[in-house]
């Protein structure tokens, strides 16, 4: 396990690292209600599909504490107004809502049927969410082996490591089994444009688990597999559609783009809950765009002229034809996604249900 | 013309406009010795091939000037040693090797038999050069009109412009041209990192030009060209070898295969001072390493972990068969490249001769 957390429950409070602060300072938040939780998503102290689905599970159960209803509908009430502010908090990732839905379903069980019930019962599903992403992203590692090299140079785009889950990592977790798998690994940190998660974040995770790494600017990935050469990128996701669209943060596509004209595989590491089967395709999917000021400014320097007009979208949408592999905790899925993703989520469902 | 000169000759020294406190302050240097115009080059006070070249020969303008010999060879040998030491200054540019034995062969003319009149020449080269320089990027920009459609969306690396230059740039003055003529088009400016040249410089100066555009990250023009749609990329060079490979700021052969994999033609704007027949093709093209801070750092920033590893080539090549068509002075050179662009250097010397 991580030296530190992502996020945790103590003491009836949420703690989180608050990740906007790295790799120069670590520093904890003490969140109290839902909406210091959303706002902690919004504002990026927490980042990563599978770490803000935990945060919103996390904020559900503080928001079930915090009530003051007396009877089990009026919690139910007050916890569907709390969802609706959390799943507001960021539009791309799915694991948001997925995580929202999965706790207000189980509240709804008309067994439950005192507020007291409905608050433990509340934080025990956040606790199983938080567990179960830890085990999943350790099963996903252990899939993806076979597809890493020994001594393979991979690429790998924005931060997936133990900060962007409660543990482990999604697509760090593939580089972090192969390493702990003695595969002599050598990954390639593109720095992820505007907010440098790969080199603030990825840099700072893969020091301290001795991976070796060298970071490079996003434009630099197509220059190093025609120079160095590149046995694989692998990356995570915010939402994958039912036909293997993916979306994830901007410059991923253009990633898969480069990886694809040298033939390097390109893998997207999706834990199940990151798999929307609603979605047909990868249009559907909704992208953020971000203030201007994360690509204007970085930290107090700004580097763009006073009034400069930019387009910041967070995320870019893959198209499934680029993507060689989706690794999941429950195995792979290969093309055509449709029908390996679908059977995927149905074996996921089965060993939850 | 440009209000603001990235470089001039004025009373006796040369003025340059230190581009890296672009875009919140506009201050000029002015440089005595050829050393001092090496270091502005190799410290990037200026940068763009056309503009290193001129530099180059204005400071072999400043060594004739300043040399204390008598005799004209001892003259020669002083320009031969401040030639050696602006030419390391960097090295992937072919324009700076271009201009300064552009200037050593007029030097060379045994009719020149006074220390005189070789500083006479060398300077009135030095400015022939720069006259020149302006001109061809005129006659670029009306060459490529045929390439740009009205309103098109043009995505464009790194900073080509009057900046780059003497005056007008390069592919930046395709744009410029094609603005000129009332083809309402809008540049989507990707930033360029790790030096940022496009939101400091090319958002500069487009913004002084009137011409519409956003800024973004390198990693989303992919989205951009999916999302929005995008007609042509136009891209300056460092050097194009015989077979069109081209040398340009690291992120272009990115930005290359982007366009491929979408159908967008992608240009190279290229004065035929750019073409170095002597090179065969891209591989033999040396590709500068630049320092770490460039990307462990932005201004005071920095952003990776203390003591993190960095790869930074400031270039990368882009094969021939990624490139639609290379735009020189003298005409539009399509593939096969190696017929073509001999046919325009031909041309561009037997004008010159």
């Amino acid at each position: 396990m991580s030296t530190y957390a992502s996020i945790e429950w103590k003491n009836g409070v949420v703690r989180m690292l608050d990740q906007r602060l790295l790799p120069h300072r670590t520093a904890y938040l003490e969140l109290t209600d839902e909406h210091a939780v959303a706002a902690a998503i919004r504002d990026m102290v927490i980042r990563g599909a599978p770490a803000i689905g935990a945060a919103a599970a996390y904020g559900l159960a503080l928001a079930a504490a915090r009530s003051g209803a007396a009877e089990p509908e009026t919690l139910r009430a007050d916890l569907a107004t709390a969802a609706a502010a959390l799943r507001a908090a960021r539009p791309t990732a799915v694991n948001l809502s997925w995580a929202l839905n999965r706790v207000l379903a189980r509240l709804a069980d008309p067994a439950l049927s005192t507020v007291e019930e409905l608050r433990a019962v509340a934080l025990a599903q956040a606790h199983a969410i938080a567990e179960e992403d830890v085990r999943t992203n350790r099963r996903l590692g252990l899939n993806a082996l076979p597809l890493v090299p020994d001594k393979a140079n991979i690429v790998h785009h924005c931060n997936t490591g133990a900060l962007a889950t409660v543990d482990y990592g999604t697509a760090l977790g593939v580089i972090r089994a192969a390493h702990e798998h003695h595969k002599q690994v050598h990954v390639f940190v593109d720095e992820t444009r505007p907010r440098l998660q790969g080199a603030r974040l990825t840099a700072w995770e893969l020091s301290r688990l001795g991976v070796p790494h060298t970071v490079i600017v996003d434009g630099a990935s197509g220059h190093i597999m025609r120079t160095v050469g590149v046995d694989l990128c692998v990356v995570g996701c915010d939402r994958v559609a039912a036909n293997g669209d993916t979306a994830n943060k901007i410059g991923t596509y253009n990633l898969a783009l480069v990886a694809c004209a040298h033939g390097v595989p390109f893998y997207v590491a999706a834990p199940t809950s990151t798999i929307d089967l609603s979605i047909a395709d990868g249009d559907a999917i909704p992208i953020e765009e971000r203030a201007a000021g994360e690509v204007t400014h970085v930290g107090e320097e700004q580097v763009t002229p006073d009034g400069a007009r930019v387009a910041n979208p967070a995320f870019d949408v893959t198209p499934a034809r680029y993507i060689t592999a989706i690794i999941t905790e429950m195995g792979i899925a290969y093309p055509p996604y449709r029908e390996s993703l679908a059977a995927l989520v149905e074996q996921a469902n089965q060993g939850r249900g």
